[in-house]
């Protein structure tokens, strides 16, 4: 039964994110991301489950830095995970009475028109996050009548459930993934994710187009570009790839050889299935079989038999 | 004298990057960013500043996102400023005294070497700014010590310098604009820089190539891209751009009307003078000379007087 | 009633080519293909039919480098003419007679495999052209016994055809084109073809690929491309291009453009109508109107009306 | 002492080509290109010596055709033979009593200055080469004068030199190559060149730009494109490509088994040393330690050691 670090307190999206990946782990609730990527390394837990992206709030920066600057770890696995907020307080709490809410400021963005409309008169106090504000509503002296969570932090911490899915939107996904110490890669699948992270050799004019040629080149298809900064100064950035396809693919595998060559640093942060399923539209030329009659002929060819 | 709306309270790097931007304008602060642009939306003030991106914590998304979907506003004018944090405290306060200092998260990472040797044994406590937690320390029964905030904050709220530019490094900047309603725009320079915002027609694998192909075609050169969700799932992202030269320069002209016309949507958020003075290189056949002079060829070719 | 000069003598498949471009045409012979173009271009003829490319034999040098080099000339129509070779021999020949056979090289290459089964034995002999072949067996005095040529030749020039349609494929195809003194251009159909010839402004490498990406990212699709030689050494070639669309079309003017700012020379030499009728592919975003809107955006960007 | 075949009849610049790039060998005149490469073959010589492009005529089609649909013969060198053209003549003829010249038609474009200066009146007859030109004027009875031709076919045939290097430009060149059976490849020696046919799988629109960047993102840089005609049509081409580089060169293997994996059918004409001795400028990333410093990477990725 393997130990998993995870984002917490207990009652995260985190943590249910966590559950369905792996629902026997032992789980290890830190109190940030670079804690629980931390615990991974370690060796104190077996692999930690971060939030690595918001279909609303955009990329989690803090997983991107930890990824590209920290020890290496690789990603096993991925969840899309529904984000559903609840309205949460202590037994007895009605709605007309709350006039002090508490949530994390994202809660804040994405439930607006559900605040407006149904508590309007409410102060809404910004949390560290969703589950510590269900967590501080549920102490008998809170200043505060109630949080804005997610339905299993309410039944961590003994709340109630005034309203469900009261966010803006509906479609709301949170994209998690499983981590682990650098090890065997899962196997191909057929429907696979590649993610890594690339430092530019020079910050030439036209190096991103060098870049995204590499991959087109071998038909391997972009899903995520995300820029970071260096920290030396506006205007010097790296960044976060994610492309269709296991570096075990011959396509991938190039693609990926030919970044090591032009770019000045390629951290490979792990091939693992998609959690969509969709498999990649294979580019004429670009299969493995293909790969592999090419380069039998290259080496007749390189023998001089023509 | 302008009235210009920024992220405040009083003390902020934003009104320190204000002060530089117009010395002479009269101050709006606003509680966050889409109140600082709403105000100049709306009228309330002529324009406003607010911070775009960070060379540490990189892009500031609320600025972005305000950008992509709010009314529109144009960039006329950028900011380098460096960051330098100070440890403030209330008169009569002593670095052994303090317990409990207040500040935003982002000076908490960025400090963290200063905090660990000087203040080993305090709590730190996650402001909303740094500025506010500057407010907040000089309330005389602040239940903290001191505050990491800008020196400016310090001179607003009457607080005593114990330690200067605490950060970890030293060469920290933020880059802020000013915008203002849309009209007129800075005459070209000669080192400008332009922004704009892209949605994709279909999100089709080969989309980011083709459009930075635009650019380079044209001899136009990025300095910048940011991928932001449209909200619409995992896997659908809008783009922000920065690159060289003006849109009245025919190279960046061509290249616009040519990402208008592959991408579902351009939004145009303004040339103006670069922070930083650096001239682009003009690549062979892409001066406004050139642009002129194949105009006049091309008439020529059409009339059949080759 | 147009005069056109010609690749001569009569009865070649150039005169062939004249008569189906323009049947009324007043016909003038010329020994050449530079004798025929200087006839159009010194006003002795209203214009020229040449042969540009044949799908067995490929370009006709002499005409690429007379449209490169040589006073300017414009292209106004082509037409595909299939290639059918005769044997033609003077009235009482028989085929069991033929000792002696008079063609043009590229007719020994096309019919090898009749002159093999059918006249295994016969001599066969170079001649300047079909033609000129067809007229000398008519002399009654001629060395020669048969000559390999148009059907044409043989009515011209009184000999009777023995066998019909003897090419080794029957699919063989010459495009010959009809040009004329620089003035207003054939009208667009919606089926246009566009030449061109192109000087590199320096042989750097890339310059090729760079002058296809002018093409590529205006939706242009090329139809041809044949490189000659400058006669500046070997490894210094410049290029002739066909590709679909006419030059009075957005997306082609701005390819013209673009290639006219990146190259040494660029010399149109025509738009005009294709013989097989086929429409272009319009690429998203490359339509004329297209260009129109993007245009009109850029204009209200440029004036900050956003 | 190899016996190699060659473009005859004896005094061609062909057998000069023979001469330097084999003072030893065994010499076999054949009667075209054809001829000579069939010889080599067929091993009635083991090799053959053939003109491939000159600097003011452009390419050698016969041979190209040859090279692409005959059975498999590899390039193992290269010579470039500076053009120089004679005047010769039987002992006693003087320039004033030339009446009738013979030569290639070839030589009579490239001597037009010489001739229409020295002997304005002489009537030009076209010759099937410049050698046999020669040879025939050196018959008693020849109705012809004079012979254009290399100064070693005056050797050849006993004909005087009135003239010599008559040609309009003193720098043209042309390029032979020696040509074998398939078997093993010249070494590399820093200075390569890589000879290959190109046939494409379909004929999409930006099939030769998708060629070219299969060069390009390997840095390997073009030095020659030719394109010849499939046969099955106007519009249907096939391509020659030269570019630097040896087969046994990393970046060169991978370029060719990428055009190899997306193309109908690659033929690997040979890598032999380049005659100008100038070697490839090697862009970043693109040196064989480049490339197997990056092979290492990926094999350590795939079993995740990161």
């Amino acid at each position: 039964m393997p130990r998993l670090a995870y984002l917490g307190p207990e009652g995260t999206f985190t943590e249910e994110a966590l559950r369905l990946l792996d629902p026997t782990a032992e789980r290890l609730p830190c109190a940030n991301v670079p804690a629980a990527l931390n615990a991974a390394r370690s060796g104190e837990a077996d692999g930690a489950v971060v939030p690595l992206e918001n279909s609303i709030e955009g990329a989690i920066t803090t997983t991107l830095d930890e990824f590209a600057w920290g020890e290496p770890l690789l990603i096993t696995a991925e969840l899309l995970l529904p984000v559903q907020f609840s309205l949460l307080a202590r037994p007895g709490t009605e709605i007309p009475h709350i006039k002090r809410v508490y949530t994390h400021p994202a809660a804040i963005t994405q439930c607006r028109a559900f605040i407006t409309r149904e508590v309007p008169d409410a102060v809404v106090v910004a949390a560290p996050s969703t589950a510590a504000a269900a967590q501080e509503v549920s102490l008998p002296g809170s200043p505060y009548d109630a949080a804005i969570a997610a339905r299993i932090a309410g039944e961590h911490y003994g709340l109630v459930e005034l309203a469900t899915d009261i966010g803006d939107r509906s479609d709301t996904v949170t994209r998690f993934v499983r981590v682990a110490r650098p090890g065997p890669l899962p196997e191909p699948t057929g429907s696979d994710r590649t993610t890594l992270v690339v430092f530019l050799a020079d910050d030439h004019p036209g190096a991103l187009l060098e870049m995204l040629t590499e991959f087109s080149v071998r038909g391997v298809n972009l899903t995520r570009i995300e820029s970071r900064p260096t920290g030396d100064g506006i205007g010097r950035y790296f960044f976060h790839f994610d492309f269709e396809g296991h570096v075990a693919d011959a396509r991938v595998g190039e693609a990926l050889a030919g970044l090591h060559r032009i770019c000045g640093e390629v951290r490979f942060l792990g091939s693992y299935p998609r959690a969509d399923g969709i498999a990649p539209q294979i580019k004429r030329g670009t299969s493995d079989s293909e790969f592999a009659e090419a380069g039998g002929w290259l080496a007749r060819v390189r023998a001089g038999q023509v």
